[in-house]
């Protein structure tokens, strides 16, 4: 009879917890995609049951670009990287003639990416070396407060998923650790996820340059050096992982192949794990891809989701809203 | 007389603080030193007050050898690789001819280390490199658990500062984050830390090498590679401090003059800033050494502490006791 009794308790708590989790996830439709997320949680949070993981464990890495915010028609630090090159033009006459730069400054982005990683790798050099790390910090501050999307007219602060947001709020509120594991610039990053994901610096994880430490006018500082450390794509995302968290997550979110390795890695650990595709399906609210985008492109982690039965969202049917604020939904 | 009873609960108020704070650090004398560590809490965390730091901006970075545990005759990590080089002996029979190695398995640690960085870095490679990063950590977790000191024949986790510990603790309970920068191996220290000092992996910086995905037998792992990728020593501890937390810290904490730029970078952030360097002066109860160590040298970070006015222990005045396990003391 006592046996019973605490049954029930239990069942009711389970089932309370489901309810409450449920609530958390506003803008996500009733489907199997949010059973699974919040059937994972309660599975990782019930004390005492077999897959419960104690709270320090419970590391959740989530990329960025077509993850927590849009990447189309490209990436936005891709739009950050323009913004930059034409308001330095004055400080380098050169451009005008010299390729990629002058096809940029042309407003040309096509003949400006012709010239392949090389040239991408130069522009990006050019935009976001030479300065300090704090000098960095406050351009890209003042870039992200008031640049606008080409095609939506919106911050870009404003094209976060909301979904997301709900989500990354939800798993902190049972414990959880989020970390952002992008291709993005570490740097480009930080000045602004603290505000918009809630999620602090030193959970930022992404592509780097070098720094050097000097004493500058008596000041210490540390010079952008226009070289690159790190790449955080791709396998580098598990190398990257190690680097700055130093155990396995439990939970992976990504939306493209370049997160496929993030996803197995967090696969392959012992117990309970959970990792999640979205996949780009609504043109009408946001932007829809797969397989043949150059972007973002989702085909190799696609196959390999649907394998392992992984969740993969679909944005049309599994999101009430897109965005914070909905326009034309 | 509003007022006056407002300053006189106020003051109330920071002498009950300060009171707390004191009970907090018992293995600390009550001194100068002891008191300039809570009157630096104190200013940081009261609300309203012109020093306030908010509770995410609290970063405090901590140096590991020395400064947390001890670090003489030798740095503990070339304990552990000249345990590893026996160990790996019976699978290297060209050790037995080939230094540095040869010199280490005749127990003759000068000799091994006279070809200087050249033969250090050779043997950190043959020790610590070509498994995966599990299998590291594991490797250092059974070390960590048996091997003890030469020369005082206890376990290396036992010769941590029992007033560092303190310290730790006191700055957590107000709401500081404590992150180790160590000039040590990152991956040699995350499988203790969280145990020993309270810090978990990704709240670890050190030196490592580098490391590459790879899917072995179906399963994906991190292979560990025998090449250097970053040195978190002197320069490269700001460098290392960027590239994990993205932040300034407000709090740094040494022993060395490869602490020193450590220092410099938290010293010359905006606000109240705290920097504390440990001084060896105890050859009784642990070691006594400074300017002329060639293991955790403090010369010119002792020049610069007095000069700026830093706070340095006195290890044989400022604490009770120095081990969480007093012995001959």
């Amino acid at each position: 009879m006592k046996n019973l009794i605490v049954k029930m308790l239990l069942a009711l708590l389970l089932f309370t917890n489901a309810a409450f989790a449920a609530d958390q996830l506003p803008s996500w439709n009733d489907s199997n995609t949010k059973q699974s997320i919040f059937a994972f949680v309660q599975r990782v949070t019930t004390p005492g049951g077999k897959d419960f993981v104690s709270a320090p464990e419970r590391i959740a890495v989530f990329d960025n670009d077509g993850t927590l915010w849009s990447e189309q028609p490209r990436y936005f630090q891709a739009f950050f990287i323009f913004d930059r090159i034409k308001q330095l033009a004055p400080h380098h006459p050169e451009w005008k003639t010299k390729e990629p730069f002058a096809s940029v400054l042309k407003g040309d982005v096509k003949s400006a990416l012709a010239g392949g990683e090389h040239a991408l790798i130069e522009m990006a050099m050019a935009a976001q070396t030479g300065m300090t790390t704090e000098e960095f910090g406050k351009i890209v501050r003042d870039w992200i407060a008031r640049a606008k999307h080409p095609k939506t007219g919106r911050l870009y602060t404003e094209m976060v998923f909301q979904p997301m947001l709900e989500l990354l709020a939800y798993l902190r509120a049972n414990g959880f650790k989020t970390f952002i594991v992008s291709g993005g610039g570490i740097e480009f990053m930080r000045p602004w996820t603290e505000q918009v994901y809630g999620i602090p610096p030193e959970q930022v994880i992404g592509s780097s340059i070098k720094t050097k430490f000097e004493i500058r006018d008596g000041q210490p500082v540390l010079a952008r050096l226009p070289e690159m450390d790190f790449i955080d794509d791709k396998a580098g995302k598990p190398v990257g992982i190690q680097m700055h968290i130093g155990r396995r997550p439990i939970a992976a979110f990504g939306n493209s192949d370049g997160d496929l390795q993030m996803l197995q890695w967090t696969a392959a650990g012992k117990g309970s794990r959970f990792c999640l595709y979205v996949h780009h399906t609504d043109a009408k609210r946001e932007f829809a891809y797969d397989r043949k985008s150059s972007i973002g492109r989702l085909d190799k982690g696609l196959d390999e989701a649907q394998a392992k039965g992984w969740t993969v969202v679909d944005m049309k049917k599994d999101w009430k809203r897109v965005f914070p604020i909905p326009k034309n939904e």
